[in-house]
């Protein structure tokens, strides 16, 4: 095609060369004609189509044959790519065998070829991101394991609450990973079915043969074969679709970490320090967070597209108007910038510089509010509830504007200090004793996934 | 609250009434409510709490003891229901016993009884929608059974292509229906965990017991523990969000077609005729969609609602800023239009009347056109498919042009009356010898159902 | 770009021609270009920049010395497209000046030059979506003048409700395009504002002259300098973006109503018949709404495009994470796809074929019901309101029931024909009697457009 | 409505008390029979309704005499609320005048009331929100007059960049609110047109004096008269909407950042202190960005719900089926979340505590990496740019590994020492003296907008 139609030269920023290959003209033209390669054999099996005929139909079935240009050209009038690529294909094999070419796309319609061919995309596109999820999830677990005593302080709402472990933090993205890939695993047998009815779905041209053409075709496509065909019932493509939306948001909560983490003011943790990478002509001392900035960008593009799908449900009568062609660039869409996403995390996981320090100080220099959850707690149970809360709340706003750490404000007060004598302070006030279940959540994580490997 | 902030009046046409109990104010804190019992009592059972407060506590888990308007108003300030509703709880027990007061929501964050809470909703929502789905089935699967030799056009992009049975339509639609079922089911084993992690998802006000509480809490209220509280992981919510949608989007397909065929100019099958129901007042001879419309109008709503969901999931750090907070509407909305299009699509299949003799016209009406794919077929085999098509296009034109039948226009045609001499051409012409595998399909859909229930 | 990489194929179908060279790789690299020599031509004039640097630096300011792979390449450690293009840039101006290559951007910063190579393209893109607009609006005024007389049914709820004329129709539509006209001309105004802020929106780079050099450069561009740089507030692309969205609606409206037109069983309007167009290779006497399916599909695909621009207005402190990089692929789509939308329905509108005769059929196949508002009015004058409503209302039933005429049914209705004479009923039973203010009406909207030309 | 199925328990907190009362039932039904009141009073001033009769309907129009439960139950079967409310006002007018109920609702069609009565309540909700707003631009305009000397970290992709004021930051909200404020000025205009057009537009039970009567009504209720009826067109409502989206975005846009400037970590500006906002029973030291949270969650969900709007466009003929249907409850949403958006942001705005001091500290805390633009640029005028670069990158480098400040380093370096002597580094690493135009920029937006007043 002309250089002046094409529009990739962000391809290598939102997205990922292996998806990109998935879904390429090239991988779309194949996947159809291996619909029609299967089609041939498949009714060269059940008598309906010479041996002969189907085999050279077979032969012709590799892009290579193909103008792009002219099929792109032609798609305009005929309302989609099928039409000007069974016309094509049939030219192709007449040019060899005249009768053979009769039997191209026998019994078939647009559809069949379209859908069938997309199907075959999806798959490998589901399957590859599964593969890719399992790299993550082996980086996570390795993550987790290093960082069990790793202190930092848990946020809610972008306020230091109480202290976690690191571990516990990438247990979180761990576990929604592990999630993610069980959907994508799943998906990928709910999607990969057949779809093959003929005009209106009736496979009529077959008189009473069409289930048996379709079984053996969907065979020889390693697909299942479905109750019924589907064209205008498209929730297994939707749902596809809303597993790699979630995968996406499970990504994009990464990068929200990580980028806020990678701020000037915190600096717990950055993305990989990679020559060329992230950094600012005018300003070369900023680090920025490029990668987790496309992965924010994907998450933020695909959940509207989804809906897109979801939206064109309500499709017309045995073929959709409209609500079907809206998939046509879109479903492809989705799984190009979940695949740019899935990439930019991968690189950022496998590189994450942890600044464990700088993580300790940040704990530190909340002078140990973020511990009253724990004060608070010790002082209740001889208080009572009210008044200690009370008095930690007191402690809590003198701390604040004396900018004095709270043990210290406590240490002086009457009440406090006759409840909880210095050692019981110290002991409070050490966050590594305040991370409750941390490690034995981070190890049901570990263990889980260790189960499903 | 005050009459000036309702907005109700039109809760009765878009949405139904079993959901509107499932998501009232009062279900929304009944179910926070509950798990404030659940936690006392559970922690009761670990000997955190005594026995007595925990009784206290749960007695005045009721919903009636409280005041809506003030926990509207207070909600506010505090930024969530949680916060005045603990407050208030709190002040009730208090009434009886102080130090019970001081257990209440012991160890526990705003977010831990938010989400059980509406994880409770959903789960019932989810039960609701799936039990209802079951009389939706039986019903479609009624329809295709008695619609087995209905004839009708089978429409590809809007336009009549080649005949199909009314059972083959209704059986798409039950087959689409049964999926939905089926994730439903799934869903609700998926969504239906705990949320614990006290303030930052460690737990860590129980020490080293906090994994057990969790345990225990889970069971009394009949959920299951995940891995990890999940305060900043919504995938899970936004999954079920997924699949409301999905089924959302069948019955909005279902309301497609039905508001096709019941088109003035179509006439084929009506909404069920109910005194006061789709009239209008200007035109009495007018028979309004209105419960299609309704349904096509909840189909469009809930896809944008889902991606709220899914571009709400990177959250940050331990707890969202926003994004949580965009879900406490919205998946109640969410569940609120596709339990409305599920009501008014069961009285509409409940209900539906099929003009089978208009079906029969109307496929009359086309001269035969619909049957080209067959004579097509036929004389392919004769012919050759490209000397066919030319000669079935131009018989074609020649039909539309001078509004003749096609049988008689092929009858003339010489080389066409050599090879399909009159029976021929007549069994080419009887639609009802051009269905295909239809009754197969059916048949497949059917069984397929029956070995689920 | 490798072949591997591109997804094209789809291109002629979905988009026009004249927008995809507007948002090639060539004309976003071109645009960023034209920034870089009119920045190096502003600051020569502010003495900032030596003149002869400054020509130099503008004579490298074309596509063609660049190497799109590599840029494409290295824009994915940097994060951005300008950081790689500055660099070539300043490579290429190097070898022949090396003193030039030190002013290349100088001052700037990244999104300077990306932002404002958008709006450059979003301006001309704008200016071509309303000069092909104008197209349109001829063609519908042509059309609006010749159907005045033509009759058909007024739908609604895709009923027959009362008689219009076709002029109303296209009307209705024209009055639409010429709001989408007014709105993209203002827009253009709008969003053609320079971006120009350097490092965090200060001009610091440029001491107290930074006002002044943006001010040239803004006329450099011919673009106005508004108040203030927005990196971070994006409402004019947002606002933008929905304005086209609005456009590409009103064509889903025009389409919306096309295909229905097209129905086998309606038939009353068509898509213009050109050789390989809508054709269905199986089923020759099809003819398919092609360019409504497209249209449909766009104006799908767009309002959620749109939702992304307006859910990423929330940017962070001077410079957006992610919701800035989401806006780089999204609204080039939002143009492409409303170009490709509206080029489909200039051609539908200059070739639509009206069927009149079947228009008029269609309104008498129902038997006079579609005139029943007149009656009913007619009668109520005579016996009030309710009775004439009761009277009219039966005779319907009774004409449907019967499948007779309803002036018959009326005939024989002693009350009725006491009231409404022969003459009287054969007046009300005159479509052409019953179309109230079409003709002013159409005429209104032919007057505004007359007098903003 | 019985209390089960009431859904306000949030509204406190997502929406604000003005517009819950602009989109009350209430206030729908009001503005619904002011249609029918005007309707009447105009059809007097024609002659078509008698006085009396007129002035019997408009004296029932009023919501107190209507049973909202009943209106709610019937509106199901119906299809919409307009057909129950005009039986029910006919109901009361007959009990008084048989003859002046014959005259309800004359001529006209549900949706011609439905919608005009949605413009009449988005006319109001349009000029609450542009005068609530003038309150937000007055506040906006003191800060940032009162902060021209403010210096704070300029924050690109969440690093810091280099240093800006305050008062900029301020400024660029404030120049955003007042676009958003100009926008729904002109809003109001557009969208305050009438919809009167009878069953299907061409208003024909007024024979040839629609027209006139059209023009009396729109008088009647202070609404401009559109061209045509606009029954199937939505883009005035859709724009109107999009507007609202973009001011949503702009108040997401604030609360983003005072949510990231309040962070822990940064601790640079505060939403106000109010008792019982923000707390945390656990955590008594943490002050949360409650109000931030809602205005975000509202800025994320609105735009799904534009997207709505703009997908339902291509509505179908004379009156669209669920396209429609789905405005009815979406638009209010839209308005009710950007009120209540709006009634935070003015309270925090209103009351934002700001901490000059750690503004300046967490600048410092860069040990001077802020300025190396600064430091790069006067280099590079004596060393060429690449020289420049090249040596304040290494020291950059060194200033970060070693944790000492930049200036201290560059002032053992030999080359910059030569270049830059002490008082020249003095200069330089003074933030105040790079803040470049910020305070003429602010000048301007303080500027323009007084322009405006």
């Amino acid at each position: 095609l002309s250089a002046t139609d094409s529009r990739t030269l962000l391809d290598g920023l939102f997205t990922g060369e292996k998806m990109r290959a998935l879904f390429s003209d090239r991988a779309r033209l194949q996947a159809m004609l291996d619909f029609e390669a299967a089609l041939a054999r498949a009714q060269a099996r059940h008598g309906i189509v010479p041996a002969a005929a189907a085999k050279t139909i077979a032969a012709h079935c590799q892009t290579e044959f193909f103008d792009f240009e002219a099929l792109s050209r032609e798609a305009r009038p005929a309302g989609n790519l099928a039409i000007p690529m069974v016309k094509a294909l049939t030219a192709l094999v007449a040019r060899q065998d005249r009768t053979a070419a009769d039997f191209v796309h026998w019994g078939s319609t647009s559809q069949d070829v379209i859908d069938t061919g997309l199907v075959l995309q999806l798959r490998a596109a589901l399957r590859m991101l599964e593969s890719e999820l399992e790299r993550l999830s082996d980086s996570l677990a390795a993550a987790a394991k290093r960082h069990g005593d790793t202190l930092l302080a848990g946020r809610t709402l972008l306020q230091q609450a109480v202290p976690i472990t690191f571990a516990l933090k990438v247990a979180g993205w761990l576990d929604a990973v592990e999630r993610d890939r069980a959907r994508l695993n799943e998906q990928q047998a709910r999607v990969s079915v057949l779809q093959f009815g003929g005009a209106a779905g009736t496979l009529a041209a077959f008189g009473s043969h069409g289930l048996e053409v379709a079984q053996t075709l969907a065979e020889e496509l390693g697909l299942a074969l479905p109750a019924l065909p589907w064209h205008a019932h498209r929730d297994r493509v939707a749902e596809a679709a809303s597993a790699v939306a979630l995968l996406t948001g499970t990504l994009g909560k990464i990068a929200r970490d990580v980028s806020l983490l990678m701020q000037s003011e915190v600096g717990e943790a950055f993305e990989p320090t990679v020559p060329g990478r992230g950094g600012s002509s005018a300003m070369p001392h900023k680090r920025n967070p490029v990668g987790c900035a496309v992965i924010l960008a994907n998450a933020a593009r695909v959940p509207p597209l989804v809906a897109t799908l979801l939206a064109g449900l309500p499709q017309e009568h045995e073929r959709g108007l409209g609500g079907w062609h809206a998939e046509w660039e879109t479903l492809p869409q989705i799984c190009l910038l979940a695949g740019g996403a899935l990439d930019h995390t991968i690189e950022i996981v496998d590189g994450l510089q942890v600044d464990a320090e700088r993580m300790r100080q940040n704990l530190e220099a909340a002078n140990g509010l973020v511990l009253t959850e724990a004060v608070a707690m010790a002082l209740a149970a001889k208080l009572g509830k009210p008044a200690a809360q009370e008095l930690v709340e007191q402690a809590c706003h003198r701390a604040a504007r004396e900018r004095r750490p709270l043990r210290e404000v406590l240490a002086e007060d009457k009440v406090a200090k006759q409840h909880l004598p210095a050692p019981e302070l110290d002991r409070l006030f050490d966050p590594r004793r305040y991370t409750g279940a941390a490690r034995a959540l981070v190890e049901r994580v570990l263990a889980q996934r260790g189960r499903k490997k």
